[in-house]
């Protein structure tokens, strides 16, 4: 399929995801023919901004096109897919956890194409370096997909069920506990009418550091150094929050046992 | 103090927060004129960075300097500052955590000069948006760690002992804590001989995201969007490290009750 143009592109679902997809595959020159999904203001939307046809129901959609993303919840994968007209076109979910066979309906050709990064309605992505994981029933669809993903991002992965699965795990720890963490930072500053601008060059350092060290190597603090009046100290600051204290008493042990293993059982 | 040359800077100590502090000094124009501290020969080393005279102990450094940065760890700023020779300097630690009252000895001014970033050996750290913490006894001393501190940083805070050590504690959360989470999501991907690598643009996007989006906003993830069947099946993933399981627990809980008070009590 070397004509972008003549490569018919289906998305279902007007998510982040979606709308992050079907702008950067529209900027390298891809036509998405139809958007569909549950609502028919959102697919409205995502259609004008795409240039596609809107349709009001996954059933509805144009057979003949060549790929189908369905850019939605984990949860209604399987309901989505089983909806979808027969087709002879590959059809892909978005998802980091749920297995291939999740896709189920009249079509051959199954995939999944799962761009691993956080997106956001307000930020158009940059899916030159974002991994995208691809997986396929053979290997012509695997190249097809390819084909696509590569024309967006120099960084393709090939990974199974299991292997997306771990994967979307540690991205759940690095990106949703992490800004957790940050909301928790966010709280004990406005306690004090603190602004959590304060710590932007820190959180951005934090990022930066790991791409040149270890996390065994760039950790430091109170617990790396068993420093305990320090972690006394801080649990005294803390003492007004039972989840707060939690936290750090887990971080803080979980860290210590690593960096001190000598205080263990 | 207008002239750089005519101030007398002395550091005591030879870790991350020396070096880094003393080698952005001269490039500044400072002249370090001594370094002492507890070892002689990582005294010996960064003496000779900063083209400044190696001290064997604190107690012999030349009581004329007009400045002594106390760049120790938290346990050892009193016992350090109580060997200082008599002085006329303003004599200051680097800490996030100690009151100013900490600094003792026979010297009659005493301030705080905190830069609040993570500091490694092997990246000199551009102290430009670096937020420097300055506290001192008098308007005096303030305005000399002004004019010292704002030709690092365009970023400098006056903040007393209690605010310091709450920004300190939010610190820990986005810094050690975060990177604590890097290492679990290494040991997962290690797990399957898979690299951290896959991880860094979400890493990056993960702290870029939150200069202009509260934490609250760019919460994602199946916790923020109460998506059970992925929790439980993480969990799963995670059987075998009660550890990982319980951090990965709290958080979930702490997402949960965040976005889904509903569920409480």
């Amino acid at each position: 399929m070397a004509d972008k143009k003549a490569c018919l592109i289906s998305i279902v679902g007007t998510g982040r995801v979606a709308w992050n997809l079907g702008r950067a595959l529209t900027a390298k020159g891809y036509a998405i023919q139809e958007v569909s999904g549950r609502n028919s203001e959102n697919i409205r939307l995502l259609a004008a901004k795409l240039n596609a046809r809107p349709v009001d129901k996954p059933s509805k959609l144009n057979p003949l096109c060549d790929l189908f993303i369905l850019a939605v919840n984990d949860d209604a994968i399987e309901d989505v897919s089983a909806k979808l007209p027969e087709n002879k076109g590959v059809v892909v979910h978005t998802s980091g956890m749920k297995p291939i066979s999740s896709l189920k309906g009249k079509f051959a050709h199954a995939g999944v194409f799962y761009p691993l990064q956080t997106f956001s309605f307000d930020r158009q992505a940059n899916f030159e370096n974002i991994p995208i994981l691809l997986q396929a029933g053979n290997r012509d669809n695997l190249l097809f997909l390819e084909n696509i993903a590569g024309s967006l991002s120099r960084n393709l992965v090939h990974t199974n069920d299991t292997q997306r699965q771990s994967i979307h795990l540690a991205a759940v720890f690095v990106n949703n506990f992490t800004n957790a963490l940050y909301g928790i930072a966010d709280d004990i500053l406005k306690d004090k009418e603190l602004s959590i601008k304060i710590l932007y060059p820190l959180i951005l350092e934090t990022a930066n550091k790991i791409l040149d060290h270890s996390p065994f190597e760039a950790q430091t603090g109170p617990a790396r150094r068993k420093d305990i009046g320090t972690i006394e100290t801080h649990l005294k600051l803390l003492a007004d929050s039972e989840e707060k204290s939690n936290i750090y008493k887990l971080f803080t042990d979980y860290i210590l046992n690593k960096y001190h293993p000598e205080n263990n059982g």
